[in-house]
């Protein structure tokens, strides 16, 4: 498939990879801390920390050489997920969790308030509403059936 | 878990679920389409469009009652999963498919661009940028130990 959502869901789409990298963004680097905190079996944190690392969205740093320990570290690749899990726990803050129940919030400390992510276009600035965006071919499109049934009407 | 991404996970942390999720948002509302888009085995889309409508993502509207059938159609709760799915698809294009390869692009139809979505804060309207968002306690929380390292200390 070349889909980017399809490709992304290679690297990024399941459960515990994306719970790993919550706690990336948290600033968790040691395995044992990742283990105790997700409560995930030893051998499958191993497995999906080296397809984060093969993938190049963490990285190894060595923190004591002679025992061979290291710290993961988000590369540049990993922390540009970093919108995609605040639009996540935004959802699941609204339609899971539940208004007033939200475990964490963020604050933007350039303007010191409570924020919410909205997503706006790059070009005008204004909110994106769904409705209001076509989604339309791109250079890499090899399958014109991917495209929205609306837009090859 | 309290965390609204882990139990967001619960709903759509699974690769097939977000693809059916990416055609919903295409317009796409059969079950013989999702099957032969997606190349998925019949019984798996089944359960996986039961595990949707079931959490109130999709629903069910019958459009032949003799016969028993139906579309699958995205609830205001499924709908507002769209910012997760142009996310994932803008890391996908610029991390995993890459500058030129894009499949799809947007063209935001208010201002006649194409575009790509930006996160900004709800409140002053400022571009979110990582490391200018600090993560608070909230009033769901029951584990102070959710919370990133950095805010804890």
């Amino acid at each position: 498939m070349s889909c980017s959502i399809a490709r992304s869901l290679e690297v990024i789409g399941e459960w515990w990879t994306l719970l790993i990298l919550r706690d990336a963004f948290f600033g968790v680097t040691r395995f044992e801390e990742l283990q105790e905190r997700l409560g995930i079996a030893r051998n499958i944190l191993a497995k999906r920390l080296d397809t984060l690392v093969d993938h190049g969205v963490l990285e190894r740093r060595c923190y004591d050489e002679a025992r061979g320990r290291h710290d993961y570290v988000l590369t540049e690749k990993g922390k540009a997920l970093w919108p995609v899990l605040v639009t996540l726990r935004q959802w699941g803050d609204e339609w899971v969790v539940g208004e007033g129940n939200q475990p964490v919030a963020m604050v933007h400390t350039s303007c010191g308030e409570q924020t919410t992510a909205v997503l706006t276009c790059d070009h005008c600035g204004e909110e994106l509403q769904r409705r209001e965006v076509r989604v339309v071919a791109g250079p890499g499109l090899d399958d014109p059936a991917m495209l929205p049934a609306v837009s090859r009407r």
